[in-house]
């Protein structure tokens, strides 16, 4: 008999689910983060075997595995394309399972299958970082996503370098004294934008830390400040600019209504950034109707190992959906 | 008899002259680069220990040093003011040499009193990084700055950082060959923007590197490329709104006229951003004019250390202007 494994492997967990396509979810495991550019090669190896050993740990002797999907973090490019799949190849292998094909794509990727049914529909990602995708169900288009280094529009990185820009710019300007000075400084418990400035360039001060400041340019927007507003509102609509690219090339904007699935940090704290990416959004991608995300990344992978949302037909989906671990 | 030091570190090399009232230059010393956020900081004092100790070999047995002036890259905020004058310290104590006074300054400051003789000036300073110093002589106004983390408007970092997000942004709408993609892999040594993005990733690729690309974002405007255009333009536009923001608070616009030093790669090399730089400055602050700058950053140092412009007098300016390490 034939089985499916299914793998959705992130920047700070790691999931794997076993499905038979009359029994459903026959197994899953789960594990720490899996992204090799965050984690390293040797742990994103060791979560990625963890998950799928716990995930097969019931996979009767001599039964075999026909595909193995993985949604990984840290997919953007063919290169980096390779070095998941060998990763996937090395975690199975470790894991002592073998698939006879292995899939390998960006876990967004596998976020809007879920988040969609397998179907059409807009997913747009700001978080540390962000990334669009939008798709027919067949085909895919991605917009941005291309790191804090080329901008990474709407993400909190974002938010942060244009917040951190403006209070330096109230500071060259002689007004030391803002709503958003103070909350940045505040967040990073020093006294002035100098000691923010000094804090800033640690050779300890990453990504993540940085990221972590806007939530204090949210912060001060809601407390009056006007160039801490300007920065959210111009975050969310750059966010829209990719999105609507991404909805536009994808076949999204016909005329009909297509489910926008908004996730992560920057989407779920920020009323503000949410707002400008919506009110964009409908000028230039009308149609698009904010919904929940009806299932979770490794729902996504689960359709693609099995073949596409047409091989999923209603009772397995049935048994599928008693499983909670594919619930959004 | 009082002599006087003054040294100018800067990034890539570190020069430093002894200064006898009467005499002018009776000594100098050049090293390497004395940053010691780029050299680290016993390479640093090495490089100012090296200066200072061949500018002052012919100083006389007994006598003494009045005030030592230091201009010295790195110097942004409080702390790091205070850690340059620790190093200077070090560097004079490590050469033998003690001075009554030791005054520290940031480099691009000094620039700004070589430049204007002393007197009033907008030196607009756009390298890999960028800052903005106004003044009238005796007091001054930086804007600006701040680092690639805030952005450094004008730089060759944030045209490179422009010219990325232009180009992956081409790549979302579906155009993976225009100009600016062509320049910017071939100055990479790579194929395509995929491996361009995995380039841009690796540990290895600095400030520095990513700040090399904008000679490319430059190349490309040259050949048509209008998304490059719009790049250089905005660089030079905002470059033009920090100088103006200086050269307002340092009152400059008065209605008279004022010198503009222009320095720095991006500023020597890019018609593009200067162009834009000068149109939207002259919008905004009145009475500019483009000037080369008099003396070298040294010459400021010199001017510092013996106390203002007004303790150079017709003699002394003679003979300080015998010795060509003081021309810009």
């Amino acid at each position: 008999m034939t089985y499916y494994l299914a793998v959705d492997g992130g920047g700070t967990k790691c999931l794997a689910v076993l499905v038979h396509p009359d029994q459903g979810i026959v197994g899953s495991g789960r594990s720490g983060g899996s992204n090799p550019q965050s984690v390293g090669r040797e742990r994103a190896v060791q979560a990625l075997t963890e998950a799928v050993r716990l995930a097969c740990r019931h996979l009767p002797e001599g039964s075999r595995i026909g595909t193995a999907a993985f949604g990984l973090a840290g997919v953007d490019t063919p290169a980096t394309e390779e070095d998941a799949r060998q990763l996937a190849q090395t975690a199975l292998a470790a894991a002592g399972v073998s698939a006879e094909c292995v899939l390998v794509e960006n876990d967004g990727l596998i976020a809007l299958r879920g988040a969609a049914e397998g179907g059409r529909g807009l997913l747009v990602v700001a978080g540390t970082g962000s990334v669009v995708y939008a798709g027919d169900g067949r085909r895919f288009v991605r917009a941005g996503g291309w790191g804090h280094r080329v901008g990474d529009v709407g993400s909190a990185f974002h938010i942060a370098q244009l917040g951190l820009a403006a209070a330096f710019r109230s500071l060259d300007a002689g007004d030391s004294d803002t709503p958003l000075i103070r909350h940045l400084c505040a967040a990073v418990g020093v006294d002035d934008l100098y000691a923010l400035y000094d804090w800033l360039y640690l050779p300890g001060t990453g990504v993540d830390a940085i990221a972590g400041l806007a939530r204090a340019v949210d912060a001060a927007a809601q407390a009056g400040d006007r160039a801490a507003a300007e920065v959210l509102a111009r975050a969310g609509s750059e966010l829209a600019e990719a999105a609507a690219l991404a909805a536009r090339r994808a076949g999204l904007v016909d005329g009909s209504a297509f489910p926008v699935f908004l996730v992560g940090g920057v989407l779920q704290n920020s009323a503000a950034v949410r707002a400008a990416l919506l009110q964009r959004l409908a000028g230039k991608a009308p149609g698009g109707v904010v919904e929940v995300p009806r299932f979770a990344p490794i729902y996504g992978a689960v359709i693609r190992a099995l073949g596409g949302p047409a091989a999923v037909d209603q009772r397995l989906r049935e048994r599928l959906l008693a499983a909670d671990v594919l619930l959004a």
